[in-house]
């Protein structure tokens, strides 16, 4: 297995265009794996949960609000903070959760086809 | 398992963006499954030729240029129609292949945080 590129210290940080004029087999592969961290409903949900929150959000609540465990929520996080998607945040016992505007920007700009190819 | 909230016969074609204030677990599903369909270098790599190509691509340059076996060309090529991120035109004994450009402008959408919470 290929190791990722990584900027920044996540896969969302660093995503080429899908229109780029030249994507190696290195970013195509992260941006694969910023979209497998994406790829399932719970995950979306968590994301949703979070992009609507003016603050950041204890896991603690993160939990009862989306219906899953807490063992299921605590690997949706994991995979969603390890993808750069989200940032994580110690407050006392409690781990804080919250999108990463910048990540989730670029994200955005993966899939614009004008404008790469001028 | 639930069946998939379908418009225009494809998932891409209504995914509710992340910061959409109330995402449904069908909303939720329907995204996810955009996102596996992306989840995989190779299928990234075909968006990419097709998103760089000014015209519909033809099945037999697409499997030389991304160096996958013809069988999981085709495997993958299913999947991103499937998802609505694709469109494929019958031309002859080939097939020709072009992104969904309607469909990757909404997928960029997706990740817009600002505007939709206004």
């Amino acid at each position: 297995m290929r190791r990722l590129k990584v900027v920044d210290g996540a896969p969302a940080a660093c995503c080429s265009p899908i229109a780029a004029r030249a994507m190696s087999e290195d970013d195509a592969e992260t941006t694969a794996s910023v979209f497998k961290a994406l790829s399932d409903p719970g995950r979306v949900r968590i994301l949703n949960l979070l992009a609507t929150s003016a603050q950041p959000v204890c896991v603690c609540h993160i939990t009862p609000e989306v219906g899953l465990s807490q063992p299921t929520v605590s690997f949706h996080l994991k995979k969603l903070v390890q993808a750069g998607l989200l940032e994580r945040e110690q407050r006392g016992v409690w781990a804080f959760y919250s999108v990463n505007r910048d990540a989730l920007k670029r994200l955005g700009k993966v899939f614009e086809l004008e404008g790469v190819r001028a």
